[in-house]
C-alpha cells in the first residue's frame, strides 16, 4: 500500500501507535520539566538523497533501511542534547511523503526511531505529516539540564584537556563498507561488522552526563555548577575541536598518536584513517574540554571507551602534532564536511 | 544570489542576526521554563506547491511572499499553543532549500517569521538547514502553561457552551480574492483589503490566555486548576468541534445564525459562506468549550470579537441548527480539509 492510497488521517491512525496515548491528540504535548532545569530544544532536517538514500527513484544506487534512518535520525538530535549535558524528554517528527512511498516504509522509519528512542526512555511527543515530492524528515528534540551545568562550546580555557568518547572514523569507514561491498577484505569479520553497525545504529553519549555528575560531586557534595566545554562529533572531530576553540576565543593542540580510530588493519592506510577521523563525522561521540584532573577521572571511569587526545592553550590556532618525522598541521574550518 | 551559490556556513551567518546572539553558536538552545510549569511542544512541516507556492518552477501561479510564508508558518505554530493555553518560548525553523532560490527569498522568509515572532515576543531559538530539491519549511515551537490550566480537547462536558474568538472563513475568503483577482467585484475596499490580510498575516489568539486567567480568577482569588476544552481552527470550526466532541465523548449543537462570518455581501452566497466558516480553515481563531457563565464573562471582555455558538450535548453527534425553514444537518469529520 501506498501512502497515496492511505489519506492523512489514516496515516496518522497508524503512526499514534508509535507515541505514549496520553500525548495523542492535542494541538501539542506537555511534558513535565524538572524544577529549577532549563529546557534545551535542538533540530534537524533530513532529506532523500543528501542524508540517506530511500533508493525508489534510482536502483541500483546504494538504499539505507528505513529503520536506520529512523535510527540515524533519532540519534543525531539525541547527541546534540548529550552535547549540551541535557537529558531527553521527548522529540516530534515532521515527514514530507512522497505518495509513491509504501507505508510500510514510514512505518519502518517509526520502528527504527522508537527502538532507538527506547534505549533512552525517550517518547515521541508529536508530529506532522505532509506530502511533498521529496522525502524530508524533520526532528525536533527537548531535552532538560540545570543552566549551570549545561555543557557550552564557549566555555573551553587555556589548561584544559580535550577528552573524546569512543573511536572516530567507524562511521565513516562503515559508511565506505555499504557503498563499496569489495572494499575491506582484508577486514576481520567483527571489525567489519562493527564498522557497518557504527553506521547504521550509531549511540548517543547519554551515558556521559551521569559520569560527569559523579566526577564533579568528588570534589564538592552537591555541585551546582560545572564547567565542561563540549560538542558533538557529529561533523568530525577536527569540526568539533575547532568550533569550541572559535567559541571560547582559544586554540588547541591535538596529538595524532592519542586520537582512538577503528581497526582497520589490512584495509586503510593510516592517513585515510586520521583523514576519516578528523573529518568522517557522524559517530556522535562527545568532544569535552575540562581540567584535566576531572578528565583523567571520567577517562578511568570508562576506561578504554575514552582517550585524552590533547590540550585547549591561548591563542586561536589549532595544531595536530604528529610523529617526528612529520611536521605538524594547522587544521581550520574549511577542511570540514559541508552539507551544501 | 542563489542559494547554491553561497554555502552551507555562509547561509547560516546570514540567518544567524534574526536569533538572540545569546542563543546561537551551541548544538542546542537552552530555554528557561518558570517552576511548575510543563513544556509544550508542536510541529508543523510546510512544503512548496502544497502550503504555499514559491512559483520558481511555475510562473503564472499564484504566489505566496516569502515573508507571508514566514508568518503563516510562524502563526500556525504558535496558534498551537494558544489552543494549548500555553505562553510561548521560542521555535526552531528546519529549511530544506533548492539550490536555484534566491538567497534573498530565505531571507525575507526570516523576515516574516521575526516579523510575526515580535509581536508576541518569541525567538527564533535555533534552525538546520539542508539542501533539497522542494522547499520545505519544518517548524517546532515550544512554550509553557501550567498543567492544571492546560486547554485539552478531551474536557468538554455537557452543559458547556462553545466560544469561538473572531470571524470564520475569513482566510479561505482571503485565498479566494488572491487566487482570483476578478473575484469579488462588488465588496467594499476595506472589506478585500481585510480578507486578504486575514489570510496573508492571520493572528494568533495568545491574548485569550489572560482574559482566560481573569475570569478564572473572579471564581476564585487564585485558581490553581481549570477546566476547558478547546482548540483552534486552523482545519475549520467544524473539525474543531468535531475533535473536540470525539476527544471528550460528547456532542455538539451549533446555531449557524450565531457563527461570525466575514463581510462579504455583494460577493458569496450564504452557502458559500457558511462552508467556508465551517470548512475553510486557516483563520487560527480558538474554538473553546466551558461553563456558560465563564464564556460569557470572555465574550464580554472580547465585545464583538467572540461569539458563543453552540452547546455541548451528551451522545456523539454534532448538529447545525439552521433556521426555521432548513433541516437541521449532522457534521462529521469526512467533510473537512484532508492535507492528502
Amino acid at each position: 500500500m501506498l501512502i497515496r492510497d492511505l489519506g492523512e488521517q489514516a496515516l496518522l491512525q497508524k503512526l499514534q501507535r508509535f507515541c505514549p496515548p496520553a500525548v495523542v491528540g492535542d494541538d501539542a504535548a506537555l511534558m513535565a520539566v524538572a524544577t529549577g532545569q532549563s529546557v534545551v530544544v535542538t533540530t534537524d532536517i533530513l532529506v532523500d538523497g543528501v542524508h540517506f538514500s530511500i533508493g525508489l527513484a534510482t536502483p541500483g544506487v546504494h538504499t539505507t533501511a528505513p529503520a536506520d534512518v529512523g535510527w540515524r535520525a533519532a540519534i543525531a538530535n539525541l547527541s546534540d542534547l548529550a552535547a549540551m549535558g541535557a537529558s531527553p524528554l521527548g522529540i516530534t517528527v515532521g515527514l514530507g511523503l512522497p505518495g509513491d512511498l509504501p507505508v510500510s516504509w514510514v512505518e519502518q522509519l517509526y520502528e527504527g526511531m522508537t527502538d532507538c528512542l527506547a534505549q533512552y526512555n525517550t517518547p515521541i511527543v508529536g508530529g506532522d505529516i505532509c506530502r511533498s515530492t521529496v522525502l524530508t524528515v524533520a526532528i525536533a528534540a527537548f531535552g532538560q539540564v540545570l543552566p549551570a551545568q549545561a555543557i557550552l562550546r564557549s566555555q573551553a580555557q587555556p589548561g584544559d584537556v580535550i577528552l573524546v568518547t569512543g573511536v572516530h572514523g567507524a562511521s565513516r569507514a562503515g559508511l565506505e563498507l555499504l557503498l563499496n561491498p569489495d572494499a575491506g577484505a582484508g577486514l576481520r569479520e567483527g571489525d567489519r561488522h562493527r564498522l557497518i553497525k557504527a553506521h547504521q545504529r550509531p549511540a548517543a553519549r547519554l551515558d556521559i552526563l551521569s559520569i560527569l555528575q559523579e566526577v564533579y560531586r568528588l570534589q564538592s557534595p552537591a555541585p551546582v555548577s560545572f564547567r565542561v566545554a563540549g560538542m558533538d562529533s557529529s561533523d568530525g572531530l577536527a569540526d568539533a575541536v575547532l568550533q569550541i576553540c572559535r567559541a571560547s576565543g582559544v586554540g588547541a593542540r591535538l596529538e595524532r598518536a592519542k586520537i582512538p580510530m577503528p581497526s582497520v588493519e589490512g584495509w586503510l592506510s593510516p592517513e585515510r584513517a586520521l583523514d576519516w577521523a578528523l573529518y568522517g563525522g557522524e559517530d556522535f561521540e562527545l568532544v569535552l574540554c575540562l581540567p584535566p584532573d576531572l578528565a583523567e577521572a571520567i577517562r578511568e571511569r570508562l576506561g578504554n571507551a575514552a582517550a585524552i587526545v590533547g590540550s585547549i592553550v591561548a591563542g586561536t590556532e589549532v595544531w595536530l602534532s604528529q610523529s617526528d618525522s612529520q611536521p605538524d598541521v594547522a587544521l581550520n574550518l574549511n577542511q570540514g564536511f559541508q552539507h551544501f
